[in-house]
């Protein structure tokens, strides 16, 4: 068994990497933090992890959570994740990092968080950008930089059209706007002024339309080409993203070949589900299933491709724990491959 | 016109009188007080006022409120109304508070709401419970209490067979259970654990299930026989209250006699809507009306009444605008007397 | 393996036991039937339950399921499960049947269903009420009939109450009203008027307000002094009921006395969990769970219980396979132990 | 006062009308159609209309409906509207149009609605495209196609950009993409897939999303630059309109010009509300404003405009009413002046 520790137990990651954990054959929840919730049973807290877990939060110091653990999920805001992380690796523990901590180069993560990265070693770390499947390289990471929720859903979507296939020309895109809409979960536990429920019933809100910090990887992913308009709905989960793909000059690519990319592209993949039809959010609810279908305008240079995703699960703690069977050789859906919560 | 100032705008109670005020055809709003945005424009602060609203909100003494007011509306939580009550009285002002400051008896008040009545005179100024189709003596009011958004739908659903009509014996009934269901806006306009949207959607929330404050007003009207357990549903506005009345000993009333009870109870009231059908949130949505509907079980003593209103209508401030009609004479729908915004 | 037969695989019963049986150890689905979707793969018209099922749906006779099948869950609406069940018992299959055909006594059920029941050995066959808890005898059964929704969550609440514990009078309980709050999916899988959106958003319905059929099921269980009242939530999934319960004369129980009763009714009922705080859907979405929690009422002769289910799984599908496990000997909780979707 | 009649007064588009022709001080409703409910009182069908309009459906024919009203709002289906419009023109009777039929020109519309124009005389009748604040000859139109909703959020966004001012090269813009979101009452009062409640909630649903008829509108107001992808969101009123407008070569437009602009295309609107943040679905909520606000991308071309509109009011039943009241010379906010519904 696998002795997994999770840092920052009662936000919705945190939760999540539990309920999911829990399912999961080969690991075993080895200590889960939480300052706020200290000394209590964590089902008292959450009584939907009642009688599954018996463990309590705790409040221990780094050296102890590396000393019993084979691997560390770390849940916490970004900011705050980089104090953990250097201590964890000392101790030759792997870390999978759900904060935008050691997702960006270090001086792309200060000027888009616009605070100091304090892990003086950080650039050395070589974490990896955990999507999983555009980076096999997570075999072998020691430390695992797992995405945002934005980023997944819309890279997946587009990533066979920019980056392309053996036999295609990558130039086939010539600029790319995501246009996504989330659900409530993904801004946290917290109450707030967006998550008040007559404020977000019967309404969807955009914010940061040009601005949004998560835009920094998807241009890492996919280039400069890429812009980001993401919107709240009324939801729980779930993540529907609109990726409005202009085709760069010359490019006509009929829709067999359309397909044939992105099946070459994904082939293998076990979390990616090319649809028929339009996808949805309840095919993904609770799931680590990232669904994507596509249509090309007619007479234009525009192809609509639509990504499904659940954002707290193969947009966060699912997509982790994908991770975590890959650097540990387990099969990559182990504990994960179970339908989604339909209706 | 008269002249109507709020103390405490920034509310949901505030705004939706000021809402309604807006198109009542006698009214001018005066002032708006709020001691958290003083200074800044109302309609900067709520969109949705824009442009119809010029004033500022401000922060001003009780006494400059009453100078520049032929009534004030006091929309500000239990516990505070009574500081601004007697000061507005003492200048002659007509007051409608909307808290519960002066719904019940100094005594009660006390023991439920677990505080002092600071206002010494309370018992001497001979407030008027403003439940306006029973209590007639608002017209001469100079202080309308105006009921708690619960009790409205629940002594509007029962009174009837609880007081009873002339030729009518009043024991028809023995006992009353209020089951409710409200939207969430009636808890106000700060968001909590309750009202974050991920909590409340896909649930429904029981609380206070034995204990709520607001059965205190239910009893004062109807008696002891009275139990009451609210639920928050996943809806902004709106209070379905189902009544499980059930019969004493030897009453059988037929249908038609509980009909004739009701017709002649409510005669020339007109935001009672006694219905053929059960009612719903979405026809009362936005409006000052309270429909009431029945249905007798076969074999049984019981009688189940539903009532449907818009808590921040006809359970909060269109009441207190339609106790302002009366208490100066005009038609008692004036300003109010829209159909609900369907669907 | 058990190989599992589902007849009427395209309803939110089917779909439910589909995604449930998926994840069960010891079963494999047999065969899935649909006369509407005949041919087409069940993953085509389910898009969630891609890849996890590779059989199409069938519309073969009844001997052929039998033949196919070790058991049989019958999904389809009552009045059709009759047409099913005498064939399959014929064969000597083992029978789950989720619509009401078999749940009450041939007169009641075509008193109440009006419609004659079809099956002339109905009585015969000794079916089983399958409220697993309740019912031990399930373990032997060859025909269960599987409780309705609100049958499930209704009786679970108070059948400790009503039916007493060693050591204690049975009288305890002089009536019970439940006023039951549901998600639209126990409507099932056909749009309708009650399940438009723009009518159940914002709103909550009443139906049915003194007739519902389930409650003859109530009575049965639990005696005649049992009263019903649904409504409908702007909900996908869930059942909270809030049981009204009032004591006979001289039954003052302190809760403590309440909570040993309860605890010893229940114990060893894993999927019966007794909350410290109010239940909400949330915890027991997706689950198997029956969340029951109470409180009495100072100073009066009530107790409201409050249970939580989800209507698809406990209230439905998921207790037809807790049936079955214990029909086959197997663990009660296989293939259902898991914890809820929260958020 | 104005004698106004409605074909079709079943639908929402027809209920709209009704529900807001009640408050307008210059009209009364004269006739009211609707085969479905022939001979019913309206307020029987439509509870939340109670007491207000004491009218029956009526089956009339053509010629009487001219006969009884000065105006005539059509509210049926596309491809039925012109069974009833040359008739009522034939009259001397003024039209308003809700459907497509007369929107667009008679080649584009057969090509697009699939089906022969029957008007032979279509062409002749010089419809004005009813939105009104971009076409000022409304006031002495005869027959009005009054805009879909999708068009009117969408072209209102961006008309200042892509039309230009006095002073301003009207070659701002070289394309754009109009992501909209709407509120399920857009598909009408008839149940269907979409519109059940478990397929809805907690979901989003891209549908048409390079081919919706509405593109056809906005092309004729705009020019072939425009693309258009719509969902529907778990809402009942309400689209907000995401515009990712993209920079012509060398446009480099400032914040200030941009807002210059808008102030100035927009002068004397009065439903047109530049805002100084995002807007919001709930601030239009049963209102005829249009929201409007802009953010421009930095280091990019692109600017994202976002619009938010009632659907049934600005977008359809508001927009008619704005449209009568400049045909017949009366203020254009009459009847349509109030706040909208927050929260």
């Amino acid at each position: 068994m696998i002795k997994a520790g999770i840092i920052g137990g009662a936000g919705y990651t945190g939760l999540e990497l539990i309920r999911l954990l829990l399912m999961h054959p080969e690991v075993e929840i080895s200590v889960v933090t939480s300052r706020r919730y200290k000394g209590k049973p964590i089902s008292d807290v959450n009584p939907h992890l009642e009688p599954f877990i018996e463990l309590e939060y705790e409040d221990v110091d780094t050296k102890e959570i590396a000393d019993r653990s084979d691997i560390v999920f770390v849940a916490v805001p970004h900011g705050s994740a980089m104090d953990y992380v250097p201590g964890l690796m000392a101790k030759g523990t792997r870390v999978i990092d759900l904060s935008a901590d050691y997702r960006l180069k270090k001086e792309e993560y200060e000027r888009i968080y616009k605070r100091e990265h304090k892990d003086k070693d950080k650039e050395r770390r070589k974490s990896v950008y955990g999507l999983t499947e555009l980076h096999p390289e997570v075999a072998d990471a020691d430390l695992v930089a797992n995405p945002g929720c934005y980023p997944t859903g819309a890279i997946l979507a587009v990533a066979p059209l920019v980056k392309g296939v053996v036999g295609q020309s990558a130039t086939m895109v010539s600029q790319v706007i995501f246009d996504a809409k989330s659900g409530i979960s993904g801004a946290g536990v917290e109450p707030s002024e967006t998550s008040h429920f007559p404020n977000l019933a019967e309404n969807i809100i955009p914010y940061q339309v040009t601005m949004h910090r998560h835009v920094a990887e998807m241009r890492m992913e996919l280039g400069e080409k890429v812009s980001f308009t993401p919107h709240v709905i009324p939801a729980i989960r779930g993540i529907l993203t609109t990726a409005h793909v202009f085709l760069a000059d010359g490019a006509e690519p009929q829709n067999n070949e359309i397909e044939r990319i992105y099946k070459q592209f994904y082939e293998g993949k076990r979390f990616i589900r090319l649809r028929k039809g339009i996808p949805s959010l309840s095919a993904v609810r609770g799931t680590n299933f990232c669904d994507i279908w596509f249509e090309r305008e007619e007479k234009s240079n525009r192809i609509v491709v639509i990504s499904a995703i659940d954002n707290l699960v193969k947009g966060g703690s699912g997509q982790a724990i994908q991770n975590m069977n890959v650097m540990f050789g387990l099969n990559e859906g182990e504990g994960l491959w179970f339908p989604g919560l339909v209706p």
